[in-house]
């Protein structure tokens, strides 16, 4: 079985609104990061089975020959075939507990190749080379955006999904059937990396565009702007975990006064949702825009009151403010990464200076935009240079 | 008749919690402020009334003769007499609708002098000499400590309210039924100076303390604990109405959002309000401190979302907290003044660097308390020296 070449590539994930709030039962808006991970599926000859992922240091072959005993019958694309891994851990000599990100990069895609290929009369030899322009362990969902590529990639490989690009196209996405498909395998990936995911990450870099997340429900929204910003990573580490502890704390500690806070938040969702629904259907105003600063700006502010703020954040709304440009912490907040809007009349000049003044403090800066698409099917013609050099290097 | 000398004091104001809120039916926490109002009411053989206000650069004199016939038989203590009003407007040449700080202290002085001596065969003839550590004007009470003072040293010269000082005491106050008669009096001199004040200011001149401000009713609380702050003036001007305007439209933008963070700061000043009950009456733990500088970020932060923080503001939290000192604004906002609480085992080094890089940025910086006691009389030698000095200088 020979499977070609094929080029995918999915998002990364920000929290517009109702980080935090979404653990206590509120509205979340969780948007695709034109900040993407590349994937390139090659079929080889070689009877071997390997994975680059420059990224994170990690590079693995395998005789296709060895893993072909490890096949199971069962499907592993709608729960976790908890053996598998078992048996999977041991063959890549991964151990028990090891949360290690290149181990568990490889265990997702062992995973993924030999469900995937469940039933073949033989395993495929190939090559599969990831690099992503997203930071690692950032709370961007760059896990996710890494199973939804390999899931698009194997399932297309496989053939269980299309693989056509029709001429003058040169991205093409898939249809919502294959896209459920994709995201439920991705999703067996992100288990396997992260535990308990809660499956809005891979739900976006599979659909891109802006989902609600409420209670444990994933709702696209069915149009949304796309949105410039500056994705800002202030590099101080945290401890998501010990933030939402802390979060907890508080609101035991103040039930009176933090209770209200998350109504408030849940009502900056909701108001931002409907106002990007406008913004899609009548067309983007000023006064939307102001609209969605205001939002960013007082959801800092009560995302400072949860505790989860941090003087690095508060340099990043210092420094963009000045320049005019709003910001906000995305994800778990006491350091990590914050969002700041641009508007469409925005000039260059105004981001560029920002970006230069939050590298200059020491920040990883970017511009790029949210709510654009998901995963994308490439010609290799229509990939970034820089990409396409990373993922045909010898 | 002569009146003899007399010297009073009386505090400042500040809202430790709900500013705002308060006009959208919360409760808000008003405290006496510790930069003293002080006042010498000496009696003259000059035929001669003058008033001296060195801070706001205002000194009249008129002749008692001038003045007879305006006295009239009505007491003004409990309800404003419009047309002596009018009558001393006309007299000391103030236009209507002047707002300047001089004219309005001259009526209010004017008013009282006359009210407090009406039925009184003849007018007395004296001096009296104001002077203030409150800067004027920004929102700390400094006219209704003027109109306090004014009330108590008047209502104390006219024998309507006790003047003893008993030896060895060098400050006293007066009996409630007195600081009740002080104080619906200098209302009468607010409502000459503002037009339509709440009466709180007057109140917390009056008792000092800390009081409970809700629906129109003032609540002194029994007992409380008396604070170390930092009361730093930003210099930064601005409308009081504008910024009252202001919250109100992004009320009515955003009703959902906003309506919560209006009970939430009406909870943190009712957690406030507890915690202080708690401090004075079980002596106060550091755990109290805590509570007491976590409130103070969380309201810094609803008012920054009401919209009426402001850089200069940011940059005393950012400061003061530097030294591990919780700040926030007081009063109106959008500049004017911040308080930054000191825990009682915070150095007197800490605090006074905090001063010192507060004062570099630009603005004024006392360090003084809060909760401590309303009007006084004082005899001259417990006077600070510097107060005396200003006070008796010719």
């Amino acid at each position: 079985m020979h499977v070609g070449e094929r080029f995918v590539s999915a998002p990364g994930k920000a929290i517009l609104h109702g980080e935090h709030a979404v653990v206590h039962g509120k509205v979340a808006l969780a948007v695709s990061l034109n900040l993407r991970t590349y994937l390139r599926l090659q079929g080889t000859a070689s009877g071997q089975i390997c994975i680059h992922l420059p990224n994170i240091d990690t590079f693995r072959a395998w005789d296709v020959a060895a893993l072909q005993p490890l096949v199971s019958d069962r499907k592993g694309g709608t729960s976790l075939d908890l053996e598998l891994v078992e048996r999977l851990r041991a063959f890549a000599g991964v151990a028990e507990g090891s949360t290690d990100s290149g181990n568990m990069a490889v265990l997702a895609f062992l995973y993924l190749y030999l469900s995937g290929f469940a039933g073949a009369q033989t395993l495929p030899s190939m090559s599969v080379r990831v690099w992503s322009e997203l930071p690692t362990g950032a709370g961007l969902g760059s896990s996710a955006a890494y199973t939804v590529c390999l899931s698009a990639a194997l399932l297309s490989a496989r053939g269980t999904i299309s693989s056509l690009l029709t001429q003058p196209q040169d991205t093409a996405s898939w249809s919502e059937e294959e896209l459920t498909l994709i995201n439920k395998w991705a999703f067996q990936g992100e288990k396997i990396i992260h535990g308990n995911p809660s499956g809005v990450d891979n739900a976006v870099a599979t659909w891109g565009g802006i989902l609600r997340y409420h209670a444990g429900k994933i709702t696209p929204l069915s149009r949304v702007p796309l949105l410039r910003i500056l994705l800002t990573n202030t590099k101080v580490p945290r401890s998501t975990k010990l933030l939402v502890s802390g979060v907890k704390d508080k609101i035991n500690k103040f039930p009176s006064i933090m209770v209200p806070v998350l109504e408030s938040v849940d009502a900056v969702s909701r108001t931002c949702e409907l106002t990007l629904r406008e913004m899609a259907t009548a067309g983007a105003s000023a006064q939307q825009y102001d609209t969605l600063e205001e939002l960013m700006d007082i959801n800092q502010h009560h995302l400072s009151v949860m505790g989860v703020g941090h003087p690095a954040l508060d340099t990043l709304c210092r420094l963009t403010l000045a320049h005019g440009l709003h910001s906000k912490l995305t994800g778990a907040g006491g350091g990590g990464c914050g969002i700041t809007l641009l508007r469409p009349e925005t000039a260059q000049r105004v981001a560029q200076e920002a970006v230069w003044e939050l590298r200059e403090a020491g920040f990883e800066c970017w511009e790029t935009s949210i709510g654009g698409p998901g995963v994308l099917l490439h010609c290799a013609t229509s990939l970034p240079q820089g990409v396409l050099d990373v993922l045909t290097s010898h």
